[in-house]
């Protein structure tokens, strides 16, 4: 009889991450911390409503690769060799820091036996990519976005990600120990070889099929959506390689072409539509609280603070290499704090193939909780000194305003179709009041 | 290690449903037509490749329920009071007739004993809800959308989709024999009465809401749809009512706010990215064709047959009754046969709840496709004698022009953006090459 019971979980995941979103929101914190606690409160560490089930676990699994698709048609390639060096020294210096210092952390609660040293360098990932959504609308409302030290931020948040993917990849496909070491390394370099190649050749033929057409069209949507399921899916069975990473170069292959910004607006309504709740919601619902004690208490601690030292000292390191000023260089580093949905979509697929340790997870959140939180309020701090700045202008910029525009005006759009309907309705009803 | 399979399956449902969608709509076909011989090619019918599964069913269901939210919100409420009598009677004119027939055809195959006769009543309510779209289509290309006629079409379509709900209510609620036949009208009564009081009220609240927020807001459209969620799960918890009915009922509630359009497009982008081609996927992989013996292809032709003549001449008396001419009454009876989604949902529906004989699935989906092939073929004939015609004004027209529109308007705003950000990396090359 019961057997519809998860139209109602799903519709108490859609109304709480929401209303919690919006709460976040208020406080100026992205809705992604309003989800997490949501899913937290539904799952059972509080209110036990929901329930871990394959259907939430496979339809998670398909937001993740949303996610990482969107978050690779966001890079934007051409730009990163733009940016070119000192994010990618900027970015370098700030995942090797925290890499370490996550691993470092780690084996103080861990050990260092055997698989114990993949989970420790594992959350040492975790800590690598920045999420940068967050920097970029405190910087947006201080009008600081297009400065020099904004643009650095950017470009280095970019290389970043690419950086922790490889990372991930790396340590994901080591994690199998039945198989050769030298043969994983094989097939991970066999693999990002062999996406340059037929990247930049699948990169073009999107760009022309899509350009033959005049408008923009449904089936741009639908087959980038399947490009990008059958590149996760070889990814893992071919390659060993985690499907998000193939996800995220289909996303990278898909980037900079003509149609990215209508490609990515569908995705963005397929995700808060559906998927993106149901993966916080069931990262919330994986969080078991009895577990924590005395020790995992501490452990948060550390590891929030080593996440937040690590990446200020190294980016801000990096940033010196690259001869910005030492308040600039602060500043970059303080913009890079932030953690967000990708260091979450790790530790979820680390979980599934047991590199990550459960245990791990609740203090993992609330780092990326607490990182989410000081960012803006430090960058009102180190920004605040400044009177005249340097205005840069950058592409990579604009590019974050379009998706936002596109929503705007299709709002205007329905508000005017709405109108032109009301009226047609006063004027059938004017014309049969005469008859 | 298969446990990403699933995104391989995906990936193939949606490339082959657009495929064959693309395909059968330069035939002048609707894309279901194509979706559904996707379904039928890589189920077990014929390619195997698709497997029915757990999570496939649900995903399926929650795609049905947005289908039939989005019907229910696309049937203007305060229209079917203007469109008034004559759209009424026709209506239930060609509901009834179908209804009978379809139940004398099934019974010719299926007998009459027991659980047989609500199984025969359950391939004529099958029979009942018209698939409007393709005649919306093929009248629009003629330039005789907005004529009395195709006017006539558009209100009954609405109509009929109302009364096939209440059949389809009826029937359902009725088949678990376990319990008190007055019980079960009871309850579907207090369904509809309590559905009508709350229904007013919770429209004047949604539309107050929504009108609170100056733009359009993401919240609308995820609320809605948990809305629509508790709506369809309440109906099957407390009144046993099939969750489509409840779907329909909270796109009813939906229908006529200011907003619906901004929702309408949201679901539309919501199902046609994912929900929509695994539901006709999962219908077709449910087909199994060595069961289509001769007394199969016998039941296919009456059942056809009989969908086709007791649309005509249901709706054409209707039509006459209201006096219309005859030839009106011929275009309306016409405009009235093709069949659709609906009734798939409804045969789905029937199918997990026993009242469906899985062998009666094929003949129906044959008889869905003939009927959507041969209605704008008879149409353009029953149309071609007209030299004059009078045009006639209504706002159910222009409704379905809107969503169009923004779908069109979205692509503009997407190539101007898209124009916006070369023009300004031109730009910042040229300051590049001057530095």
């Amino acid at each position: 009889m019961e057997s519809y019971g998860y139209l109602f979980d799903l519709a108490l995941i859609l109304i709480a991450t929401k209303f919690f979103g919006v709460i976040t929101r208020k406080f100026a914190m992205p809705q992604v911390v309003g989800a997490l606690v949501a899913g937290l409160l539904l799952g059972p560490a509080c209110l036990g409503l929901l329930h871990e089930t394959d259907f939430m676990d496979r339809l998670s699994e398909i937001g993740v690769i949303v996610l990482m698709l969107t978050a690779g048609m966001e890079t934007d390639i051409v730009e990163l060799r733009h940016s070119g060096k000192s994010a990618m020294v900027i970015a370098t210096c700030g995942v090797i820091l925290p890499l370490f210092g996550g691993a470092l952390v780690a084996s103080l609660f861990n050990g260092n036996g055997g698989q114990a040293v993949l989970q420790n360098y594992f959350v040492g990932v975790l800590l690598t990519a920045t999420s940068v959504s967050i920097t970029v609308e405190a910087l947006r409302e201080m009008g600081k976005l297009s400065t020099k030290s904004g643009n650095a931020i950017l470009g280095a948040a970019l290389v970043d990600d690419v950086l922790g993917i490889v990372a991930l990849t790396i340590i994901t496909s080591a994690s199998d120990s039945s198989v050769n070491m030298l043969l994983v390394m094989g097939k991970i370099i066999a693999f990002f070889v062999l996406s340059l190649v037929f990247g930049v050749f699948a990169h073009k033929l999107f760009e022309r099929w899509m350009l033959f057409y005049k408008n923009e069209k449904r089936r741009f949507a639908i087959i980038a959506f399947a490009f990008c399921l059958i590149y996760s899916y070889l990814a893992e069975a071919w390659f060993g390689v985690a499907d998000i990473t193939g996800a995220f170069i289909a996303g990278l292959i898909l980037s900079n072409t003509t149609r990215v910004t209508y490609l990515a607006n569908r995705f963005e309504i397929l995700s808060y539509m559906l998927l993106s709740p149901i993966f916080f919601a069931n990262i919330g619902a994986k969080v078991v609280i009895p577990q924590m004690n005395g020790e995992l208490v501490l452990f948060t601690v550390l590891l929030t603070l080593v996440a937040v030292v690590t990446k200020v000292i190294g980016c801000g390191f990096g940033a010196k290499l690259c001869k910005y000023s030492n308040q600039d260089a602060l500043r970059i580093g303080v913009g890079m704090i932030s953690r967000g949905e990708v260091a979450l979509i790790v530790a979820n697929k680390g979980i599934s193939s047991g590199l990550m340790k459960e245990e791990f997870l609740a203090p993992l959140i609330i780092m990326v909780v607490l990182t989410t939180i000081i960012t803006p309020v430090l960058l009102k701090f180190v920004y605040r000194q400044s009177e005249e700045e340097d205005l840069q202008y950058s592409p990579i910029t604009d590019q974050y305003e379009e998706i936002k525009n596109m929503d705007l005006a299709t709002q205007t759009i329905a508000d005017i179709n709405d109108h032109a309907r009301k009226k047609n309705e006063e004027k059938l009803f004017r014309r049969k009041k005469k008859e």
